[in-house]
């Protein structure tokens, strides 16, 4: 017998299953109405449109397309993301300054391989992004939190820390933060904290990893929704994309952009770690984008989602004791509940599963696991119908846990 | 001005350029006869059964196919891959051993992450697959390279190493090996071997990574391709796999076929890495598998490449200067060459660029860097007609350079 445990590098003990995927599996072998995920609606899938796409990508550039390709992207691909981008996001790029990866979370990735030693401060929101923190832990540096309000991360505390790091002779590495429509609690940074976040990243010399994967994905137009690599003017933001909430999240295509040296410096990484992100899906994409899917499905895609929006708030503030805290998210796909009560939300999961409702616990979306009465709930993926029945279920099993409690 | 280079970790040190990939974009930009890649031939390509597939699973599973998956993959593909190895390499797999990965590359990286300690000892053959190398050094390994003969890694010599090791009180972590038309060599490891190395492995406790990439490549239906990990009794072997080289490249479909145990463990590691292979690509080679299109269409692949490795190695024999030895593989797409000269073929390499011939040097292959007078030489993508001229102009510099050099 080969005892395996004795094989493993230290690096697994922070390799965490995450909470979201062990529950995904949960819910697949039952019929359950899932708050937990962070799917996208597939009805929001251009299926029609990527059909004809891959056909005709296969049969016209398939000698190139299921052929080996550049690191950083297909060229083809690369252009036309660079237009999008400039397009949606007013990000001036050129292809040299992106990397194509597979998925945002391998984004993520190669950012933390590439940038921390062990025992790094990386800031992040608190809560903040659970895969971020599971990508970045691998790398075993020294997390600070810093709290949110409804206009985003609370940069007045942030540049308190920054000044005891200093007086402590401490240096940041980056902030890591989700600016729009944040994933777990759907607020915005306002643009005053925007241009305060990127002033304090000059003076205190760190770099910002922007996680813009909800930024084409707000319902209120009055949102600013300028990306902070537009605002920066020093090249300190690494910016990090994904077309996984408006395309299809199983293509896996994300991006980073990033200065050219730094992006030279993730090539090599990524060549490290998987060659390159298939070609194939890359030039279905492109050709996507070259037609202008996303965009004519974006209106679409946002009116559906501000309606399930509405629908699970409306069954919140219906349903929930009224000392719970809650958002309502301009944007993203979820809404983030703190319970106020002395409930920890992971050890009401079980019960919530057994009557067919599931969420994340939120202290999973926290660097320090704290956070126990919070939870994040998902409204993209179940149908209003089952939003409605959900929240009805989860809010009576919070009110008679509240009440055995007291 | 941000100096980047003051935010870079310490493993950014270890991330290597692939001399390969760097070659390949110097040939992207000139019209040259490349040896230098890996490249299948894409008239191997099934692209007309491919473009229909594609069309059909986006139609009908489009809703599946293009969201997220889980991260050990996409079960109806597990299922198939499953069976495509009982009936192709004799290997009875449970799905939950499987754990696909973005090409065999990523698999690389998961085992390292999650094995390799610094200062590990690791064992490669020497020469040995580059990339390989790539995704090991980054988790920073001891690594002891094995001499190989035309029966593959020299197991007698590695038992002499292992002998010493235990007697200095060292252990190795692992090996990793190509038994099977071996990158870069081409030599395939006979019978005897494998079943030594696996007592080996036993007695001395370590675990074997076997690279099966060209098992299902080989010419000659004489050669024993039996997988290591079809041998193993005891759970000492992690296989690893791939459809880059027999379906397509572009696709990055790679595999891990593990004890359960430690396929949990590569899981977890996947997850923080990419969370999960493209959902779509995954579908389609499940179609594919289903459809027996790759067993269809590999006796035309091998055919394919055994005349063109024909063609090479008779180019080589009429125009290389006699004191050289080469490899004659029966299976994979490489023929090694020793010029046995004080050549540096790394030194060589810009003057066959310059007259339109690229190939890599050997010493990328070395985990120490030493085998300076080799080079490899790809012979599945250039035509038969650039493989005479390439393999000309390349024998008469070499004969040049040894004249002027005596």
């Amino acid at each position: 017998m080969v005892t395996y445990s004795e094989f493993l590098s230290e690096a697994t003990k922070f390799m965490r299953a995450s909470e979201i995927r062990e529950l995904l599996k949960l819910t697949e072998t039952r019929k359950i109405i899932s708050f937990a995920g962070g799917l996208p609606d597939p009805q929001t899938f251009p299926i029609k449109h990527l059909k004809k796409i891959a056909k005709e990508v296969i049969e016209k550039n398939g000698a190139k397309a299921l052929q080996y390709s550049p690191t950083k992207g297909v060229t083809c691909y690369r252009e036309e993301l660079a237009k999008f981008l400039s397009r949606n996001r007013g990000l001036k790029v050129d292809i040299e300054e992106i990397v194509v990866t597979t998925g945002s979370q391998q984004a993520l990735d190669i950012i933390a391989r590439t940038l921390i030693n062990p025992n790094d401060i990386v800031i992040v929101e608190a809560p903040t992004y659970l895969a971020a923190l599971n990508a970045f832990r691998i790398q075993r540096p020294n997390f600070i939190g810093i709290p949110i309000d409804d206009n985003g991360m609370k940069v007045d505390v942030l540049e308190d820390i920054l000044k005891k790091l200093r007086s402590e002779g401490k240096k940041v590495k980056f902030l890591y933060t989700v600016p729009i429509a944040q994933n777990p609690s759907g607020v915005t940074l306002s643009p005053d904290r925007k241009k305060r976040l990127l002033e304090l990243a000059e003076e205190y010399d760190f770099l910002v990893v922007e996680d813009d994967v909800y930024g084409l994905l707000v319902f209120d137009a009055s949102v600013d929704t300028t990306p902070l690599k537009v605002i920066d003017k020093t090249g300190r933001v690494i910016y990090v994309g994904s077309f996984s909430k408006i395309l299809s999240p199983g293509m896996r295509l994300g991006h980073i952009v990033a200065p050219k040296e730094l992006a030279d410096v993730f090539e090599r990484c990524k060549q490290a770690l998987d060659l390159h992100t298939p070609t194939l899906t890359q030039y279905i994409a492109a050709e996507a984008l070259r037609k202008g899917i996303i965009e004519e499905n974006l209106p679409r895609i946002r009116e559906l989602y501000r309606s399930k929006r509405d629908v699970m708030v409306e069954a919140i503030a219906e349903n929930f004791p009224e000392n719970v805290w809650y958002t309502k998210p301009i944007g993203g796909m979820f809404v983030w509940v703190k319970l106020n009560m002395n409930i920890d939300t992971k050890e009401l999961l079980p019960k919530a599963v057994e009557r067919g409702v599931a969420y994340v616990p939120g202290k999973a979306f926290y660097h320090d696991m704290s956070g126990i009465d919070t939870m994040r709930l998902n409204f993209s993926y179940p149908s209003p119908k089952e939003i409605r029945e959900g929240i009805k279920i989860l809010g009576n099993l919070i009110k008679e846990v509240a009440k055995s409690s007291q």
